[in-house]
């Protein structure tokens, strides 16, 4: 049994190795490598994505997980035990799609992108649509592999965030939306002065800030980056070689929130337990999870008034010309200034949710062939007008503003949410467990909040699905509860400083 | 037959694939990858080159290769019969090591290098030994796979320069020894004002530069990029994405010279033939031919009266402190200054042959036990005392002054003198072929000489051997005579300009 589950590891810690080869190979694809390269990258990326997928789905790997059966055990709480867990299902998962259909929707996403790009620059969905409908027949092709299942959604959700279904999905989401919807209401017509958070931002001094930021949080030395991008991610090589990306816009100081959400990100990462980390249960639990770590940092930490007590200083100086005289309470009620708007990315904290919540729902009426493709914009342009009561100009400022449907990340959006109310579950217990967290941060000190997220949450890496981690973590499965009441709390009665 | 010459392409691009991949992976580390990251790096390393190793050696590439043996006509001279030669010498090659022993001298190489580091910085080669023991004693077994030898330094030399014999390398290197000895004997005493040459280089301005020389020289728009390192190199994930690499000291211009020299590797890199970039006869043909072309850039053009005709008013107006009053005759009889260093890598033209020449004979002696290893600083010493006529002063300036060894690179060094040698034979073919070359490097036009080296050189990539490569460029194989005379014409008779 110990030769077998030794040879499992040696057979899995080199599909590990290859998935974080690929994820470095995008990393510097998009920071580093000279344009001309595109072609020749994707084209490598395929080869490992093959030989990644080849490795895993070997008959061999079937075979020793067989032998393993036995660990399994349902009380199993060892990393053996979870390792041949996580084994058999990313095993099971994999075997069901033949590699040709992998590779074609590799192909396919990788041909609408820049199709995609030029759609959206000429605000033209019709351009857009042949590569769209190809995409989304390659995910119906791919949700039949798993044979007949009642949901189809099902299955593309369970990539991002797995053992979570749609069902699970709508009621937390439709228990926001009946929240949401007035309290935007309520909100839209609060007048907020924030011309300031407009001007004069140079790029040099907002990337001095976005590494002063990082410094502050904490990350050891000399085991990570931050490189401008166009569209920010986070991601690495491993454990001590983290990679965080922003972007500088030099009329708005939006890279520092998006590097705190990058951070975010990249602690998750870098707070991985070591001992597993070339094992695939030494990944993140999911999606979900990844998220409620950034948007922990970026708006429990990032928007809250103890941090800024301590950092304002910091951003007056950079900018003087912009906030010399704007005192605390005028700049916080700035950055938390609710307002419907169009794009996703640059919501605020509490209009985010129903961005999210629309494309949950359009997905799902694309999946089950409850809406035309070709009808789309109206489609999406009617629902921006119910749930946030904007207008939408154009397709590019609308249903074209997101890359992922191009790539084929199809069963992604709702992870964005769900993430952000589990930040708020554990940003709950956090204070619970540490009541003196508030305190220490608006001293500037973070140490106490890595330490409690590494050991609550970091450290079950993917041993369990999501909703286990969760509740491993906080006492509680995933509740909207804490969140909406966070929200009202925050927003609800008058603005935050 | 067509299936399976296919099928093995696509074997064989799987490998290229991966081995360009590992080469990006080494650039990332030398340039971009957080200090910490280096255990999980040199582990992803390893990982890449077993599964490259696998995939060449398994049974079917053999299994393949035996099915086209019929394409390997002697006289082949399609790109097909290139293909199935060069691979099954690889596989031939590959088959005869034991992926134990190769993963070992990857282990053993790894672990010297920081052990060579502390060495050096010690000044204390009794610290090195043992590793250096370990290295060369790996190195035997390595030779032992190959069976009964005459020389076992070829089967060493052979992983750099194909098909070339030590005793036809010892030949050209002692006809070089002759000549250079006397040569360099005359020049020492002569003086030459060249003071101006150290001083105040800011790093920014060494930058811009070194950038527009490669702009100058030229490559494709958004198709390369220069970083920082410590030691230089080129390198790139394809024909469409160069890495080049420089390193910058701000009390000299070397940087620039490095520059030429990489861009020169980097060049044949970039016009290697795209329609069989993919496959191993796709790559560059030998070290040494690689050398050719960085050391033709670097001291045929970068060092010559015409390049800085057009060159110097740029230079002088970026470091307007250090050259305001210095023309150009006395620039020129500056950077042509030769006197005997003790550092091969910073070593003027002509004594440079001669610390290569001190390598390979030791690294023979090595090899053959003709000398002992814990000697080795006191036969390093009185070599370089009788061929240089130099003193060295402390191990760090001497015997521990390359990195070779201690990466268990033994071979490698011949091909820098060999690549010398046939720059200058490629040199004299070129402006026999386009005799207006000269002209027009005066004017700063470099597109005919880059497009003879396309047509002439690159475009041959790894179809032949070494030797074969440069008599189909030149019409002749390798001759020290071409390069001995064009020392003797610059410098024998008086100084460059």
């Amino acid at each position: 049994m110990e030769d077998t589950l030794r040879e499992l590891k040696e057979r899995l810690a080199r599909v590990t190795d290859i998935d974080r080869i690929s994820r470095l190979l995008s990393w510097d694809q998009q920071t580093m490598m000279p344009r001309a390269g595109a072609a020749t990258r994707a084209h490598q990326l395929a080869t490992l994505r093959r030989l990644s997928h080849e490795l895993l789905t070997d008959d061999e790997t079937g075979r020793l997980l067989d032998e393993l059966r036995p660990l399994e055990t349902p009380d199993g709480n060892s990393d053996d035990a979870a390792l041949v867990r996580v084994a058999r299902r990313d095993y099971e998962k994999a075997v069901r799609v033949p590699g040709e259909l992998r590779a074609e929707m590799a192909r396919a996403a990788a041909q609408a992108q820049p199709v995609w790009v030029e759609a959206r620059a000429a605000s033209d969905f019709r351009r857009f649509l042949p590569v769209l409908e190809r995409n989304i027949e390659l995910r119906r092709r791919y949700v039949e592999c798993f044979g007949t299942v009642d949901e189809p959604y099902d299955i593309l959700l369970d990539d991002f965030e797995p053992e979570t279904t749609s069902a699970q999905v709508e009621t937390i989401f439709d228990e926001i939306k009946a929240e949401l919807v007035p309290l935007i209401g309520e909100l839209r017509e609060r007048e907020v002065e924030d011309s300031f958070l407009q001007g004069n931002f140079p790029v040099d001094r907002q990337e001095r800030l976005a590494k002063s930021v990082v410094e502050l949080f904490g990350m050891r030395q000399h085991s990570w980056r931050l490189d401008p991008t166009e569209h920010p991610f986070a991601s690495g090589a491993g454990v001590d070689d983290i990679r965080l990306t922003t972007s500088y816009d030099p009329q708005t100081m939006n890279s520092l929130f998006s590097t705190m959400h990058e951070y975010g990100h990249g602690l998750y990462n870098h707070q991985l337990p070591r001992e597993i980390t070339g094992l695939p249960i030494g990944g993140p639990s999911s999606l979900g999870i990844h998220e409620s770590q950034s948007r922990l940092w970026e708006n429990l930490v990032g928007r809250s008034v103890p941090f800024w007590r301590f950092f304002y200083p910091s951003v007056q100086e950079t900018y003087p010309e912009q906030f010399a005289g704007v005192d605390l309470e005028r700049f916080l009620a700035a950055i938390n200034h609710v307002r419907p708007s169009l794009i996703r990315t640059k919501a605020d904290e509490v209009t985010y949710g129903m961005h999210v919540i629309l494309r949950f729902e359009l997905e799902r009426d694309i999946v089950n062939c409850r809406v035309e493709l070709a009808e789309l914009p109206e489609v999406w342009n009617a629902r921006m007008h119910d749930y946030l009561g904007v207008d939408v100009p154009d397709d590019a400022r609308g249903v074209l503003q997101d890359t992922h449907w191009a790539v084929g990340l199809i069963g992604y959006f709702p992870t964005y949410l769900l993430g952000t109310v589990m930040s708020v579950q554990i940003w709950e217990k956090l204070v619970a467990d540490v009541p003196e967290i508030e305190g220490e941060i608006e001293q500037g000190q973070f140490t106490e909040l890595r330490q409690w997220l590494r050991v609550h949450v970091h450290a079950l890496a993917r041993k369990y699905p999501p909703q286990e981690t969760l509740r491993r973590a906080t006492g509680s499965t995933i509740d909207a509860k804490p969140y909406l009441a966070y929200l009202r709390s925050k927003y609800g009665a008058g603005v935050a400083a």
